[in-house]
């Protein structure tokens, strides 16, 4: 069995990793630390980016321990018990409408019954939907993935589009991605080959990330497009603090504030009861908002 | 008993003088109008305007019919049964950061085996909370409640102060107002006089913030306001898309999620750990917006 401790450091050193790579890609702009602790035990490295290409990012790591809180242990049929969790998480907000926001979390959680299980994933929200980006998305995933099991693509990516879909609004928060969760040895995989996987999904973030940045740097835009994103940011805003678990989570169990909202844009929209034109390049966006979109195969 | 048509039709009466009002007040902007009907049910009359004085503002009617969800019935220990809900809802956000953020709603609802009750309320959210503004409010408010029940001013605006709580910030969402829900003849009023107070409360709406928007008129502000302006509106929506009963309870029951969402401003922001300068206009802000103020007895 892998010691706690030492999943911690890899995730703290990936953490570092990620920070380098998108300092480079962002071509200027430098992150700011933050470290705090938890009453309860344990705590954070917090670190945020307010740079030339992304306008607001966090990238932040924490290792925790202590009481199971009751709510969690209910919800996992377990008596009182202790936990320790570590994990990366990242939501970055770039300035170019034609760039999209993107989210990675790898994550590792212990019970001190000996319950184990790592989870994670990383999404794709573009403003606009371009789709040979959202195909080199998937694809690096899928090649990550597949290195460690050929169920883990279409069956993580599914999982994805499920759970990053806005209900209230009918549409999904973007062009999905991965999502794994409770991934325990019952997987098929031993907890070493498990580590490694999430590992791997973490280390194929940096350098997706700069690409789709690299991308977007030649497409041109305006007041509108910049209108249409800030519209976009507000049902992103609706999907965290409506939907996302671990958003609803955290502010319930009294969680730390400022790491669980680091998610929020910088600045967001809302309109009464806007629809774009149809045949627009926004209207185009929308109807790329659904499940099940095969994006490799997509032509 | 009140049928329950006559009070639809009052509350949509109300729409349109508050409607009036809040044109006269904004000097300049009209509402657009949108009718919409309900698949299972009834229907609404939405306003909203994009005005020189509010920048984005919402009054909304329904008068819808049904099935009662499944959902509600639990929650009310009812067997199966239809229901009738009424109301008016509004919320409107000025332009300028020295003008408050009002929300006002006056609903009723009753169920097909024979229930009804009462439900509304006002509360005021400052952008900077100028004591003077928040007195006059609750004297406003004080003053319809008193004639009808001595009770229900401070009954009310102990219920507004627990329920317009941020709890993940630990700050109320402004400096209250008054909240009632279930008012029914349990209350010592029967069901024409509790009308009468709950339309009352609809009619204080208007001149109070008409008054509001009249003294913030002389207020300068630039930049600096302007931005803490779109923070407070950022705490705005965490409070309705995180803790309102009636935001989730619709959005999670697929109700008309324009009409729900129309609360959101038209703009906000998130910062990552800001807290303002000690001594500042926003500390002394934030200071203010804790449980327990009586403002009337404020010096």
């Amino acid at each position: 069995m892998l010691n706690k401790e030492h999943i911690a450091e890899q995730f703290r050193l990936l953490q570092d990793d990620i920070c380098a790579q998108l300092e480079t890609a962002d071509g200027g702009g430098t992150f700011k630390e933050d470290i705090w602790q938890r009453p309860e035990g344990g705590g954070g490295r917090s670190r945020v980016l307010e740079g030339n290409t992304i306008e607001k990012g966090g990238v932040m790591f924490s290792a925790v321990h202590g009481p199971l809180p009751e709510v969690t242990a209910k919800a996992m049929n377990l008596p009182p018990t202790t936990f320790f969790a570590t994990g990366v998480s990242i939501v970055l907000h770039p300035h170019s409408p034609m760039a999209p926001i993107i989210h990675m979390n790898v994550r590792y959680f212990e019970t001190g019954n000996g319950r184990w299980w790592f989870g994670g994933g990383i999404d794709l929200t573009p403003h606009y939907v371009v789709p040979e980006d959202a195909r080199f998305f998937h694809e690096q995933l899928k090649s990550t993935c597949d290195r460690f099991h050929a169920d883990f693509y279409p069956k993580f990516r599914e999982t994805a589009d499920d759970y990053f879909f806005i209900r209230h609004r009918h549409e999904t928060r973007g062009v999905g991605g991965i999502f794994f969760d409770y991934l325990d040895d019952q997987s098929g995989l031993d907890q070493e080959q498990i580590f490694a996987f999430t590992y791997a999904v973490g280390k194929t973030f940096a350098p997706t990330y700069a690409r789709l940045l690299e991308n977007a740097r030649g497409r041109t835009w305006g007041e509108p497009q910049k209108h249409w994103q800030m519209l976009r940011r507000g049902r992103y805003v609706e999907f965290n603090l409506v939907w996302d678990r671990g958003t609803k989570f955290g502010l319930e169990t009294n969680g730390r504030v400022e790491s669980i909202l680091m998610s929020m844009p910088p600045m967001a929209s809302w309109e009464y009861n806007r629809s774009p034109e149809p045949g627009s390049a926004e209207a185009e966006t929308l109807g790329w908002l659904r499940k099940g979109v095969d994006w490799i195969l997509e032509k």
